[in-house]
């Protein structure tokens, strides 16, 4: 069996203003979509983070893919890794570090091709699924009014339900409750988190105040000022929220103040900022920088096995584990189901953008959650299929956009003249 | 696809009176062959150490086994936690440790499985071979005069070539050197190992220096005293073995003798003694303990897959890879060349007692090495397939050589009456 044909599509999805602590979503998210094709026309799909340096990521490995058998996962690890090492004495993890988003698109689209191949779901590729469903979690987010994409900061008047209430601001805690209850109400989300690092700590202290007093005890906190907080703001913060985080995600910046916060303060920490490929563990360990590791497959952390074999590591050194997102569509999500379906010592609820987003590529349109978590698809390979119409359209959007990378400073200079980006800010 | 056919046999196979640090081996060496068969006839095959523990364990497993999707060795894993757990608070890496064995020749056989129903090798499956031959190293021996088996001490008048050699008695330099040759002659190896801790330390190391001198510079020597030396004689001697071991294996008892002799000494240090499981990785890098891990998949390592996860454990640690064996058959050689070829970082050539073996349970009978390696077999699965005439023969062997556990003291004091095992020697 060989890969005959490689497609790379860059689409911009539509994405609402969301705050975060590099500034403000822009009015389109890219994403890449990358299709493989065999001899035999199987196809076989995957999305990473988007941009020109994606597609030129993909771009570049075209040559080595195309007449290669998919199921040699392997060699093509290795191969890319001869095509990208610039410097002979680059350490290899290094290396993997840098390519891990090129070839996290093309492993899961293997694994999608080796599944429809063998009439299995990716997940039996991965050792089988541990549970039916992946429970998700709320992703909260400050955020300005409007619904991103064409209309910018203006609501469509045509949404309802959820669609409507996305498009609200969300300035305050009273604003981020009323997120959190419209988004529960229409995905059923059992754990909520939110995005920080965009306001006075203090501020953002009294929001998860908020959603304890709004949702009460039963459901899991957890707050992410993306290492924007000083050491001793996180600790003094972080002696308020005893008792209201089922985990605190990267208050602090790098392993050393993440490790020494973890000394200070009891809550459990989690990353996916300090500890971000198979590289940092060696010093996450000799530090002890985090209590749980948000892997990302389309990351640095390098694809769906690597991610178990991430996951391997997390048991053997008592680590918890769950996932990352950024904004994206539904190929990511199913990679992401199968995968999370396999992993046997998921931690907790896994995080997920994707009810920001209201398109879709696939075929049926978009996946549905039910009590916040998703049924593993059981089609074979990823269980999903291209809506080539709907691709054609989000590439335009691309085209049309003018976006070639995420730049979300710049987006908050439209809003905040002079803004800048502070890698600690309070 | 389910499985609906169970069948544990154990087997007792030859083996010449081989001397190690334990005692020496009996005329028979135990091994356990498992087939699993789908309700669609498809076969998998698992071969693990044998004998009344290992039958019993697999025994204990039928139950659970009977009615499952060979794909689904997530759960399958799990469940055989479940089953064997007695005590909630054992910890699961020491209960993962205690059901290696059990889970390997499940695994392996549903592997075998998997890969005749996607008509694809094992190694496939594993995310293929990086390599098309895996590299293996001679096992050398202070070893009695015997054929082993039925013939005890005897030789077998009628055996030539190595078969002949293999019978020689081996117990000083000049007798490794001669069975040196001959295995190389017949298997064409190209690393040589001497397993020693049977004799003075200053014999051992006059027989690798008279490897050397046989084999020149270009054949990398191993010695493996199986942790009977003490700290000083292991630096002493050490210090003589510079310059001339690849490298220098558990020459000393204990993850914190191994670190402390791998700071006195700088050639590299191997282990299948001190870290022998994912629970013995935190503590072997906490103290350094050695440079290399051979990792075994039948053992407390449990499985192929768990070793390429160990496998991702050394290179993100910077440790080295190879593999250790015990006597064994074809099922298991099959096996440990799958896996081999599908790791990245194999660093070198691995340990097999398989020259030691004169019998097969496999149609086609013995495996060839060509140039000391093994070419990764093609077919579906594992590759191999049952010859049951040759299993009813070596399973009656089983049942009359009386053996149930393997106890080189046992065999060694009545060669030495009164021999006692003890855990520091020299």
């Amino acid at each position: 069996m060989r890969i005959t044909e490689f497609h790379i599509t860059p689409i911009a999805i539509t994405d609402p203003p969301l705050l975060n602590a590099a500034g403000l979503h822009a009015p389109y998210a890219l994403r890449t979509v990358l299709e493989l094709v065999t001899e035999d026309g199987i196809s076989g799909l995957g999305e990473v983070p988007g941009g020109a340096e994606s597609v030129a990521g993909l771009e570049a490995a075209r040559a080595l893919v195309l007449g290669r058998d998919p199921f040699q996962l392997n060699t093509l690890s290795l191969a890319l890794k001869q095509l990208f090492r610039t410097d002979p004495a680059e350490d290899d993890l290094a290396l993997e570090r840098r390519i891990g988003r090129t070839y996290s698109a093309l492993e899961v689209a293997c694994l999608d091709i080796m599944g429809k191949a063998t009439d299995r779901p990716v997940v039996d590729l991965l050792g089988g699924a541990v549970r039916q469903r992946v429970p998700f979690a709320a992703y909260l987010f400050y955020k300005y009014e409007g619904a991103g994409g064409a209309l910018g900061f203006a609501p469509d008047p045509a949404a309802s339900g959820w669609a409507a209430a996305r498009q609200a601001a969300a300035l305050d805690p009273a604003g981020v409750v009323e997120q959190a209850r419209a988004m529960c109400a229409a995905f059923g989300f059992q754990s909520l988190k939110l995005k920080g690092g965009v306001f006075e700590p203090a501020l953002e202290v009294e929001t998860i105040r908020a959603l304890r007093r709004a949702f009460g005890p039963g459901i899991p906190l957890r707050i992410d000022p993306n290492a924007l907080w000083k050491l001793e703001t996180a600790i003094r913060w972080g002696r308020e929220l005893e008792g209201l985080l089922e985990y605190y995600e990267d208050p602090v910046r790098g392993q050393a103040e993440m490790a020494a916060l973890r000394r200070a303060v009891p809550i459990p920490l989690a990353t996916n900022m300090c500890t971000t490929a198979f590289a940092d563990l060696p010093g996450s360990l000799r530090l002890g920088a985090e209590d749980i590791i948000l892997s990302d497959h389309h990351s640095s952390w390098g694809g769906l096995r690597a991610s178990l074999e991430l996951g391997r590591i997390c048991r053997t050194f008592g680590r918890g584990l769950s996932m990352h997102s950024n904004s994206h569509l539904g190929i990511s999500l199913a990679a992401m189901t199968h995968l999370a379906a396999a992993m046997p010592n998921l931690s907790y609820a896994v995080d997920t953008h994707y009810p920001w987003q209201s398109e879709e590529v696939l075929t049926g349109g978009r996946f549905t959650f039910e009590d916040g978590s998703l049924a593993v698809p059981s089609g074979p390979g990823l269980g999903i299929e291209l809506d080539r119409a709907a691709l054609a359209a989000l590439h335009a959007n691309y085209l049309a956009c003018g976006l070639t990378r995420r730049d979300d400073a710049l987006e908050m200079q439209k809003v905040q003249p002079g803004w800048k980006f502070a890698a600690t800010r309070w």
